[in-house]
């Protein structure tokens, strides 16, 4: 039992995906090792461990084939133990996913009739989601993609999914839900490659909706560590262009499966940039995690992997603190002339024409040291905890 | 000798950038390996072997600090070689990244100077390349990024970038100039990450510009698939946006170092996808080769693999028709319901509240199987000239 | 139907796992697409394409919890299978990452029982095998692994690992089974990280046990791909220690997921390249394939799927066999030296006092170009059937 | 100025290679930004900062083509330097991969007078060497490979470097030196594909050599880690072969380019790992890095990033300890049962027969937790410095 002072509260806005703690651990070799944890379990638990609210996929709460009946039995149990606990419903999603049906893709599934449910599958949740308080809805497109050349029309592909957002926006905005869309880049797996692969292509698709002001992107540290990237730079390309509208938390070690480690495991340098990212940036919605327990845990495993989320988080918001408040890393970042780049390169009311000749003393910039390392090792000490 | 029909010609608009044949052999573990090349030998050369275009940095015409006598020299020596030989110039760049005084970005350097100069630098080889007839302007921000977490605000980074294209753009306007801006994105190396790592981050970022419409992607083989991406999606998506002003085509083995190799080699398959993507999407820019001959090559190296770029360009080209006009690919086609995708989700007139309800035969969904395997041993076949 | 002559026969001893095209579909984000498959239907099927040989886990056959009347019964209806086609049992191997009590591994699980029981598990299954006639017995160690660093004592494993193969060995001695066995390296999935990760670690650790000649090594294009490796390059190695046992031959895209694609699918260039690697090491063992009909497929798809592994290799050798005797091909191997590399660096007779002080043309040397560019591209053209 | 108890002494047995704090920045895309630095200006500088000893290239100390008074007097100033400051000159090792005439690999180039001079030069630098009290000889054969498949006959490449390597073993045995060798392993760049890639693939080609005791490896963190690869698991492999002759420490992410960070930067938890694993071994050599100063660091930044180097190894080095001391920790490794897989599986005197029928409580131990989590979040959090 860990006395000390990281410990979650409410205030913080760490949420969970219900099907995070609740995965049983099927992968392509084994199967579950874990029995099912129902919907308001996993709310009672997180509410223990100091979670501020959850988000959900329909049939993480009810199957897919679950009767009406089993449905209702289902989700009064759920908001049950949300109204018991007093946590929220920050976000929901659709599991456009799991079932056969959708083995090719769901907004860009050749067959029409699939995309059409997809749709409506889609707006049903979207009542669920709004009449529980959801102010963010995520969309993974996991199996929108291809795992060969010609089977899928990019271009076309491109053209439903814009169609199914501008439907789904439409969908929101007459029905007066007070819900944005995010989506959920992922470069591959379970399809070889999957569309909108990074937060990069997510958002530029966006500028081509109807509604780009109500969608944003929902950026996991994993699915862009699978391609390589810098998570800490792509959110905040994505708070440039104010689309930051929810994040997913958890670990990866580079490209490679899908890991879903939980946060601060996996790159932990990278994960103290990302706490510093988020303040730097002003993000403002929930701190949500997206990870699995391994499937070496039993129960007692699962939550203490989600409390070292938590945990982790809040160690890493006080680091990041320390950090910036130290005043040899003020004096360091002046060294590196970091503000400098906050300065416009041309004076107010310079144009072009202010700089065409502009000649600098260029054997002195290009003397010039940087001082990075200096200030990247007082960074470096600040995560080890030894300053 | 080969005497089959893949012989290049300008009207197939191959082009290849002047550092490409002229690359010295310089990397980090070993010095030059074959002597410097000027580019009016290049453009003879290139010319001789069936191209009709080149690309150039400011750079690889004249030294950086030539004096003026030499640049106009050296310039004139290009001109003439142009001319005698027909080649055109399509496309210009400037060397922002090879100076030391580049060492930490150019348009995103935290010196302010260096930021000045970069953009002085800019406008002048603009105006060279707008006199030579260049209609694109790559910039390849080779060296804006970071080592470290710390060094480099990357929402003022962004800002600086957005304010450089917004100069030079302006600049364009101003003079007069029928140029058109193609963001090259890299993910990494020579900087450990750098800024808009991938074509989908190129392509958001450059919505937020003064004169978007000025201002495409240059995305290369190599510098996609580096973050392991699909480069047929990624042009297939930059197309769709109306924003693939260029290409530069070579090969790559995955996430790695940047190997540069001629187009063909690497991934050959992926290759046969990139022509068929460039001829689906309409692409009708120059077909541009940015590639380094390898280390062990001598003169004629250089020139076989200059050849081989364009010979291995126009066996695909090849393929692709013939895949294309493949009646079992036709049939295949349609057993995996590609071009239902192309029908749009909704019918004219419908709305959400025509596929609100909308259920489906699920169980047929489900067990349909998509045929995709036939489909994609039909085009590995035609890769492989058996059919 | 496809008349030309890429028909497989016995002749070509190509072998499939009864798991590849009985593979259900599973993974991480869903479910079952196919309905499961009978090892004895497999096998019927397999004949009628024009396999040679099948490979199985016992529990391919049989449930892990299967009686021992269900057990006999199946194993009756595999044996009947064969005896029906004339398949042959070329390999077999034994599910040790299936059953959740394997979650944490196997032969290096840190549970001793588990080790105990592993042990057990396969010589059971080596009974099963001997009796079928497999002469290979591969040891593919999916779950001996770790997602984090205190959690295995990695030399304490790889004593328990040789433990592990050493009791096995004498258990074949002991048995006087004529069984070799093969070890399957991976670097992850479904473990963050696997011990023996590639071919070179495999190979190391033979060396070390009690029976080295009785090891060998079963390498997967897509598990040597995974870590960014030449996969041609690794079974030239295994060659050139006398130790390649067996492959496994499949398609991948680098470093992500283990995608199991068809040969041929994936890294095509890089297929050649194996195809070639084995002919010209004498490989002798069956050509296996180890793969995994996407999820996108019906029973037609698995069939499909299973038909073209087959095809691709006999086109693959074709086009090896063109290439190798092709006189361009003859006279650019001479041009780039390739043979010269057979020569000893020391004549016969010399020890290093005689190139002690060896000073050769360092300029010469220097200045002399490869002609790889050349080669390679003729190596191209043979797999684009252009020559 | 740091005044805490991170301050490196001789007794820590801190080791540089001179070209480490020597690199100039020059790389593919630019020149140098850095000035040459003589080799005795590195030693006295190391010196200062707390070093043990150095190791060289032929190369680092005099340029490929000095005449003999300018190598002696090179050699003399070097000698001098170490004389003055007690440096110990740990390790040697040969630029054969610089010069042109390497550019096709050196004891595999396909050209046999390449492969001459290359043992030659080798054996010159090994005087020198043991002249100067190395007791190890770094071999990194960074040129030995290929970038296309038939040029580069890989099993005569091997047959090669066996007796390149065994040529060398006999020189120092025939000259009585005190030298061992390790060879250091790498994937790729400068060249597409290394032979013996990694530490498992050079660990299995020793042991075909004459003189198997006499050759080790020396692994590099980034090295494996391009691969994807675990380094603490790779060490500790090595570690039970008993061949960890030699560490190259530094900091990398990932599958790209060869970054070359400071040791702690990159990986910062495998960093924790890899001082874990060399405690654990029983490593007892010099604790060397093999880094790169990043190209944005004038002359203050390297000695920043040299200091850095070592003390990231102190702090981590006292972690690791406090770590293994935690009496939670110690709980945590038993509810792990970690120091049950250093039980041997068998007991005493049993063989297979006494596991043949070994059937366990099978829902048990499915069920049983691994408690991985737990564990793994102390030693976080040891990392973190929050215990």
């Amino acid at each position: 039992m860990t006395t000390d002072g990281y410990v979650p509260a409410p205030a913080d806005r760490f949420s969970f995906g219900i099907w995070t703690v609740g995965w049983q651990g099927v992968d392509v070799f084994g199967p579950a090792v874990r029995p099912p944890m129902p919907a308001d379990r996993a709310v009672r638990k997180l509410a223990e461990l100091g979670a501020y609210g959850v988000n959900f996929h329909d049939n993480d709460v009810f199957d897919f084939d679950a009767s009406e009946s089993e449905r209702d039995q289902r989700i009064a149990a759920f908001r049950q133990a949300l109204a018991d606990t007093g946590l929220v419903v920050t976000t929901a999603t659709t599991n456009l996913f799991g079932h056969p049906m959708f083995k090719e893709g769901a907004f860009t599934a050749n067959d029409r009739d699939v995309r059409r449910f997809a749709l409506a599958k889609v707006m049903r949740n979207l009542d669920l989601a709004a009449g529980m308080g959801a102010r963010v809805y995520v969309c993974w497109g996991g199996r929108e993609g291809a795992e060969s050349g010609a089977s899928k029309d990019v271009r076309a592909a491109l053209d439903r999914y814009k169609e199914a957002m501008d439907v789904l926006c439409q969908y929101v905005l007459d029905q007066g839900y007070a819900i944005r869309f995010a989506i959920e880049p992922k470069p591959n797996e379970p399809r070889g490659d999957i569309l909108l692969p990074t937060l990069g292509h997510a958002l530029a698709f966006i500028t081509e909706l109807e509604h780009p002001e109500l969608v944003g992107v929902n950026p996991e540290v994993g699915h862009e560590e699978m391609s390589g990237l810098n998570y800490a730079h792509a959110i905040s390309q994505a708070l440039w262009h104010g689309k930051l509208f929810h994040i997913d938390l958890n670990g990866q070690h580079g490209p490679r499966y899908d890991q879903d480690l939980r946060f601060g495991a996996g790159n932990a340098r990278g994960a103290f940039w990302v706490v510093d990212a988020l303040a730097a940036g002003g993000y403002d919605g929930p701190v949500h995690f997206d990870y699995k327990p391994p499937r070496t845990e039993d129960d007692d495993g699962v939550w203490e992997s989600a409390r070292a989320c938590m945990r982790n988080y809040l160690i890493l918001r006080e680091k990041v603190r320390a950090f910036r408040a130290d005043p040899e890393v003020i004096k360091a970042l002046a060294d590196s002339r970091v503000s400098a780049l906050s300065e416009p390169t041309l004076a107010a009311g310079e144009t072009w024409r202010d700089v065409r000749a502009f000649t600098p003393d260029i054997g002195a910039l290009a003397g010039r040291g940087m001082a990075f390392e200096r200030l990247d090792q007082l960074a470096l000490e600040h995560l080890y905890g030894v300053r």
